[in-house]
């Protein structure tokens, strides 16, 4: 590491990471990533936040099993429901199949990540959205956190198609009180952080009424954008 | 400001503030910070979060008023349901009295801040937790990009009990395709930032199974922890 990252810089320059190297996240990194991660903000600060890191304990081996198999089936589900295959995804050097290949490769070897932490929540109330504002944050930080020291992931859904078998092997509470947010791969990164591709500002930034676009609101020169961007589980 | 923050340090210690000076937030700042908010992952990099601004805008007055009204109204609930008024809250000088007299003065004032940004986000599933996904990471850059800059704000659900008139007010579409997930005034602070109180590492990661604590996790020296902390909305 260089000198460290500025807030500013670390926010408009960190990417979802789909490849690691094989370096190990040494204890004292995990650590003081984790540490941030539970710095967070959480609804009445009740930090009902917990993880589960995976990585080389009794469970760790069955549960990147189910892992990889729900991560290729979600994403064979979503191959088909987006089109991937179809449009200008049938052009091998288009956007779509370039993501596809991608995705490909991510779901075939994300298992392997050093580290995967799956980000639950406690569930306080009944409406979800709000119990979201109490682990999503946090998820946030793991991922700048891991950004602010070398390292890099993506959040994603692949605990969905095994969920059930990985709530039995980790001994999770049921989900009526617990829910898992996000299963995170964390690793050094192959390739680099950068600039983020968003919509231009004026179709995300209103001021006084929807849908009108603030008048102090513009996105800085050079900055790229997208309409659609590639899926994260 | 000083030289720019580092993101190990934001991450730390970005706290919730809930008193703002009169300073206003110049274009420049609410640009830079909107903007930053905006970079967040999303489901699918949808982008399916939208902020609407309020500052001084036609609307704005009564959605402040709105706004105001749905503080007290949540934050009187909040003070039978979480009896801020019965056991250590009878002592003045208890944290429970002294957080009591905070909300006080925040419910009284806080649609007074030069900047309030309702975090919508557009339900693109049913599953709400999972929507969440798509606003509160892009919330927590907010509060984050409002420190780098020197300002600070807090996650409230204050848009609750009035939540009805502020959607016609500000004509959001309806409830099943748009949420707001939260409330965030945004002004210069009273008084400062610092390191933020949790609970002990040990309570919220665990390794390799549920409640199990990871050996590598521990707080630095010096952590202080909470068991139960400020409302926020």
């Amino acid at each position: 590491m260089a000198e460290p990252i500025s807030l500013v810089d670390a926010l408009s320059t960190t990417r979802a990471i789909r490849r690691y190297t094989d370096a190990p996240i040494p204890d004292a990194d995990l650590n003081q990533i984790m540490w941030l991660a539970t710095r967070a903000p959480s609804g009445s600060n009740r930090q009902g936040f917990r993880f589960v890191v995976l990585r080389d304990g009794p469970n760790a081996a069955r549960a990147r099993e189910l892992i990889s198999e729900g991560a290729k089936r979600a994403w064979g589900n979503k191959r088909v429901k987006d089109q991937y295959d179809s449009g200008s995804g049938k052009r091998v050097d288009s956007p779509k199949a370039r993501m596809a290949r991608t995705m490909d490769h991510f779901v075939e070897h994300m298992h392997e990540a050093p580290v995967i932490v799956l980000a639950c929540v406690k569930i306080h109330r009944p409406q979800m959205l709000g119990v979201g504002g109490s682990v999503w944050p946090a998820v946030q930080n793991l991922l700048l956190a891991a950004r602010a020291l070398g390292y890099g992931g993506v959040i994603t859904g692949f605990h969905g198609p095994r969920e059930p078998e990985l709530r039995e092997l980790l001994h999770l509470p049921p989900p009526e009180s617990v829910a898992i947010a996000a299963t995170i791969p964390l690793g050094r990164p192959q390739g680099n952080h950068g600039p983020v591709r968003r919509r231009p500002m004026a179709e995300l930034v209103y001021e006084d009424t929807w849908e009108s676009p603030a008048p102090w609101a513009s996105d800085p020169p050079g900055t790229r954008f997208t309409q659609a961007g590639p899926p994260r589980g």
